[in-house]
């Protein structure tokens, strides 16, 4: 009798060791699609105040153009703005700053306004340190894009997720306000 | 007798409680090197058609440089060319694009051909929509090389691989044609 | 008294899955913070040599202004720099080339000296052949800054983790050195 019980302890760690391979293979190379949900999430403003030359306010300004325009189409395609952003957790410029963002955009399509986007959301507060490094495109005509969050650093080690924008204001050519919604899945 | 086969029990139960938790360490910071199998994989190709100044066709033109090529080197370092380009799953300009790429590359070295590249891969078909990321050197004098996949969004969200790059064909300086292995190998 | 030590096999493996379960969602969304151990680690040295003009010594040369400073403050910000740098393991320049790093940086700050990185380190040795991605800001005012590893091919397939830079030493415009503490924590 005693045999038998042994048995079924051996007969259940097996069975259990199989089942642990299949789970583990899979959650590791195909996570489950649903439900995502945020290990960390920040929503707030990001403010591009682009420097337009001798007479423009060059106190105010936080970003460059490093390339201008080219003469193919008429959505400014080519044209590369390094930029040295404040971020704000609403939507007026004039709010406390609780992070930065550099990094640089540039108009890549002839036809239509799209951008791209390489940046690092830098904190340094008393709430978080370290870096958020994003990178995508940024298609100016739909109304919420997806960029990815392809790393972090400090409090935010080796972090991973999505990055929506919204265009939130545009005025004139020297001034744009993005609703940025960074929604971390990897936290460390 | 009863007594025995329960500590039989405990023994196994502790000594794979040690099994797994050396077995998931292992798995999540050394995985297998091999074999890898993706878990989803494109070949197609890409198109890039540069935009040669005022003579030259503005219509079919789907790249630009934003900062053109210096004086060190006669490899055109330091040209830097922002492109939307179209992706097909055949050798053919003219198939239905399957994808577009919009981003950037440039020539980095000076006594040989070298570029870099950074982009995005955009679906937006009945089949797929979302976006894949991707960074790496493009070793021109090598026939296959590898880049980065670094993330992703809609359905290909958050996903991670490898983008190996062949140049299919170069005509004069305004085409090159790259065929591109997307192979990812996480998938959610 | 063999059922009831059944019942016993049976009650720790479904205590077993619930605490395997609770183990395994923590782990792959929620890290634990410490301690890292990196699983590969390299220090080393990237020597940049900028191009400037012609009067400089074009042989010697390494990386080259594709963009030059805007008017916007005076820390240079709009440059940007590509390279094909050299990467030794101890601080001369002449040592032999352990890799190489390609990619790019630029300077993005109005008001101090902040650079933005994103590059390729090159390995083809007989130690090791592959690349590491790297993207990030480069906070030239701090001692030590930390970027991410996106990503890596070949001998460093998939690989994440933070490249932490030091300035190590600057010579007129021309030439700077950083030390870079590469540390990968995902290997496979």
């Amino acid at each position: 009798m005693r045999n038998e019980t042994v048995k079924h302890c051996y007969l259940l760690f097996f069975f259990f060791l199989l089942l642990l391979s299949t789970f583990h293979s899979a959650s590791c190379y195909r996570k489950p699609y649903t439900p995502h949900k945020p290990c960390k999430r920040f929503v707030f403003f990001y403010h591009d105040k682009l420097y337009m030359g001798k007479n423009s306010n060059l106190s105010n300004a936080t970003s460059v153009a490093a390339a201008n325009q080219t003469l193919l189409g008429n959505s400014q395609m080519g044209m590369l703005v390094i930029f040295s952003d404040p971020i704000t957790s609403d939507r007026s410029l004039d709010s406390p700053h609780v992070a930065k963002a550099t990094g640089f955009y540039f108009y890549d399509t002839k036809d239509t306004y799209n951008a791209w986007f390489a940046y690092t959301i830098i904190f340094n507060s008393s709430e978080y340190k370290g870096t958020i490094n994003i990178m995508g495109a940024d298609l100016m005509g739909v109304k919420t894009r997806d960029l990815s969050v392809v790393g972090g650093t400090g409090d935010f080690f080796m972090t991973r997720g999505i990055a929506t924008f919204e265009t939130d204001a545009t005025e004139g050519f020297d001034y744009f306000r993005l609703k940025m919604d960074i929604k971390l899945y990897e936290c460390y």
